[in-house]
């Protein structure tokens, strides 16, 4: 079992080339292909349809190779396309590939990734415990089919649940006077969660219905969840270092504190066996970096380093956009590639106005 | 003949409260003050009002301290605002105060500041040769009342003259088939290449009127320019080391190659007596930068290292706001607080795509 | 007792120069001035510092001629100034001047203006009954003040407050499981119902904390409500017709269905004598118009005419600066006059995606 | 022949519902259609690729049923997809389909469609004399293909060349002292102009070099110009009514003289059969508009019926979007369906800040 991975630059939501010419070249086999990460240019929001256009371009690309529909190719391959590429961010997706079978004699820990989903949610198990223990379920479930031990998991990104409720959901809830919580907002809280108690961030005896929004000190370090109106189930993607798999890669993580916490992304780097000299990476260093994917937000106490900030108050522009720009630039700046993977909406996702980031590299 | 600063966060455009507070506690008299640099959190374009308000509150703060009526107050004082805290950036002002005198005999070299225009400028002469040469001449002449060499002026802040041109230098121009460039771009660019040409930056054999926003190879690394419609005259603020001024307070100067020119802010600090150990200044270290001074812009050529950015094909958020948002955070990340100053459209301030920076620190 | 009013345009939300001449000229006297509404160019939102520049002038303009401390000046005159000045929109300010006493014989009914104020509220007031009810006694009571029954009141246009709301406030809204509703939405909305109350266009019976932004159907079509943080009792400003008024001015109102209802405008305006023959008054009309106030917004249903609207999906754009921008073209249209007044977030005011409009014209 | 129109409303960029189920009933056949115009809800700018994934989304639904591939589909329908769905806009198509042969007989005259393209350009001829000249050509050989005098063509919609200039075509240009014209604004005007030469809007003798962009009294009143960078020739697709076609649509065309100008609408509206009493169209009216396609911008003068609008300076908001916003409230406060078609930038299409309009409907 070994996982490959490609840094493809994009021209555009729609550019495919990269990933055609690996297929073409043989160098990549469609049906190896276990997801594609990537930043669009869109706003990143409600209205942001670069997203759709490249899941289509891809669906289109991919269709004829795999013998399936368009429409059913996001069953076999993952895309988790995150809009704004705000600042110096440069558009691009991270394509992954699976292949071979697990080594039978333990070796050193190389990158392995997989896919699961939970079971199908009802409205009002959203963001709540419920909710909480089925994720945590399927993610330890699919860190044991990996082989991973809950150190050995580095990024859990997740698509959660927001299913459709009903009028009759609507006022069962108000009846019993527990409001539904199917927002963006608590599915990804409670999707955090689920990560943070499968791999032991957090005890279940901290864990309620109350703490979810609201006891910011629980939370993961690895978790990267969106949420997405309309699903019943939630998507689960795991990157995590095997000892029973080969490849070239690794990856790593570290919790930022906040968005100038350039410490720990030099740390980080160090762990992968890539200590920062100067400033900044050097070209040979700056090369062996695959993917860079980091969850963050606009701390919202409204200040950072005890200094107000204006991201929270700027109705031009929304908070996730400057967000991004900043920790994108600051990881950029740490890295040396303008190529990084930053997605905000960060409840229960490192301390608050901090988040998570991974890094995936080729091995020393 | 000392100059002391004060960086004062702001609770908004109009908050004076830090200034007054100096003035009320005698800590800095209003007489001596001169000039107030700083970042106000409108979006930097032509409907950014926070810095009129910014400039009105500390009029009304100012007029009845220095005798004056309100309209009068920026005869003596200059007030350089600058629109935009994008990202974690923190909106705030430093003031500039100047006492006592010279010193007779030379000692360590510290910060001077000091004012001056140009003559006024016909609309004709913007973007060409008489405006780069009245504005060196006016440089030069300053630097020599500082007591500046060249090399000791690290920052020369200006607002560019942009004259207002009556319907007959329309018709005058398009008669000699010299269309005029009495305009922001090239006000700004003939203002950076007339510092650049009074320090030696460029020679004056290399300029003539068909270099301007041509031949960006010629550039200051020291200037920074706006320029404002109605502007008969060029406004003149400039900063270097002298070594017969008191003080504790230093200044210096290095030119980014781009936006993510971490290596560079690094060796200006440790220039400064400041250098970094890991990413990020020591709170020790922190303490002693009073105020951080960038210049620079999105690559007009669409890409960073060699990767394409989006910043100009934005049509939501201005490619300004992008790249002060992205600079800020890599030199906030650096230094360790959001408190910085920084100023877009860089036509001839550094490189494409990179640019000045300044930063005036407690000498250690 | 005489109302006149002054349609001023402005260059920018710090010009006064047409209050100025009226005041240096004897028009208007300082003292005479009740309110002055208007629209500063500003995005409206909670970083739309124009409001401030544009108040900050006027007290400027005042205090001296009211012999008041610029801060003192709206404890006598009520500014409301609403940014957001969206597509055709002009900014201006509409500024009324009270004089003379009340007539004892009755007459043709003319424009009156008076303000008043709640008494304070606590935080856990806001958005329930208390808040209703008390706005419905200030409300009623000073109709009485001003002779007026309650089908000859057309404007209330309301600041209304929200209390800081301490931590021990909070802790006890908790305990007490009846969430905090000290927020713009349920202060507006509980203003709005406290005029329909008070107005009779709701009934005692018929309102409860629960209605109260879930029951659309109860609304006043005369009500005009902002809310501001930080204020403890609400500031109300009446406009109506009364038969002791003289002067030459009168008030009317409708209630628009929807953004595109250009036929309840075209009937207010023939009640004030200014039929429409084709599309658009004549400019004889259209001199007589001194001011067209509307509150809507964009439907939150996500629909106009059946037909799916894209304001409420836009994150670049706010859904109140479309909104504006589209009902402000229409009325213009309509008037021929781009000198007009919306303002949004218009909970229980008219029906959804509705909402109230007042028109102040001369009589004819 | 005839021409058949359908508005279809969609729910996202993506959406070809409507049209798949005109043919898959067989109410269209996929041979007979000749293009299809609409918003889709994207900023109408550089960054707004909701058009793009509108036209992958039309070139799969019709590239199975013409036999075609995607990539070629729109050598056969053309496609001219406008962003901006600002204020009450609601996203939607009009597609048209062409069937039978010209009648022998001349009968009452009915709407007609076509397209042709110009020659390739050079850069050196855009926005220029060479351009005006072969778009007039083309412009009146379409007319003459499809039978239409001058006076009986009422819509002209082009995508204007733009083609890619080499780096000696930019230096022969600056040797010969002419500058490249080669954007989007030249190619605009160019093109407007060449439809008012073709149909007698302005005459030969007045047109030269200079007056591109400089002489605003020269415009058409039925062109609807964009222009694309990369496209060598222009592409023209020709609204008009014969007296040899059949069918029961009709189209009419006025000039708006600014963007509250109602009763040029109205007076359209009643041309083509369908008067306004009130101030909209009654529901039995509207049901006979197919579709409504406006040209038009912010009055570069800054001002609109006197009064100033701040739709030039705004940095936050492009003035295309409040522009369209504007005009389409209004035309839809007159028709009474918030699905209108505005697109903007108006070089020589109609006077300045006014614009041409054309309707479609049902001959009554």
């Amino acid at each position: 079992m070994r996982v490959d991975a490609f840094k493809l630059p994009t021209d555009g939501p729609a550019d495919v080339r990269g990933l055609t010419a690996l297929l073409d070249d043989g160098v990549v086999r469609a049906d190896e292909l276990v997801c594609v990460l990537g930043k669009t240019e869109g706003n990143g929001g409600r209205n942001d349809f670069t997203r759709d256009l490249a899941m289509r371009a891809l669906e289109d690309l991919l269709a004829p190779r795999l013998g399936l529909p368009p429409a059913r190719v996001q069953d076999r391959v993952v895309f988790s396309l995150s809009g704004g590429t705000e600042g110096v961010v440069s558009p691009h997706v991270v394509a992954f590939a699976r292949s071979g079978t697990w080594s039978e004699e333990p070796g050193p820990k190389r990158l392995v990734v997989g896919t699961a989903h939970t079971r199908p949610f009802t409205p009002a198990e959203i963001g709540r415990m419920p909710q909480i223990v089925e994720t945590a379920r399927a993610v330890a479930e699919l860190a044991g089919e990996l082989r991973l031990a809950p150190a050995d998991v580095h990024l859990v990104q997740m698509k959660g649940a927001i299913p459709r409720a009903d009028h009759e959901a609507v006022l069962a809830a108000r009846r019993a006077r527990t409001p539904l919580r199917n927002d963006m907002v608590h599915s990804r809280a409670a999707s955090a969660l689920g990560v943070a108690l499968a791999l032991g961030e957090v005890a279940l005896a901290d864990l309620s219905d109350d703490v979810v929004c609201d006891d910011w000190s629980l939370y993961s370090g690895v978790a990267s969840c969106s949420a997405k109106p309309g699903l019943q189930r939630t998507e689960i993607l795991m990157f995590g270092n095997s000892d029973r798999a080969t490849g070239d890669l690794v990856v790593g993580h570290t919790v930022l504190k906040d968005i100038l916490d350039v410490d720990a992304v030099r740390a980080l780097l160090a762990e992968l066996g890539l200590p920062v000299t100067g400033g900044q990476l050097s070209p040979e260093q700056r090369a062996h970096v695959v993917g860079v994917f980091a969850k963050s937000e606009a701390d919202p106490r409204g200040s950072i380093r005890g200094r107000r900030h204006t991201m929270l108050s700027d109705d031009d522009i929304d908070d996730t956009r400057h967000s991004r720009a900043a920790l994108a630039a600051v990881l950029a700046s740490v890295v040396g590639d303008p190529c990084v993977y930053v997605s905000t909406r960060a409840e229960h996702h490192g301390p608050l106005g901090g988040g998570p980031l991974a890094i995936i590299a080729r091995a020393p």
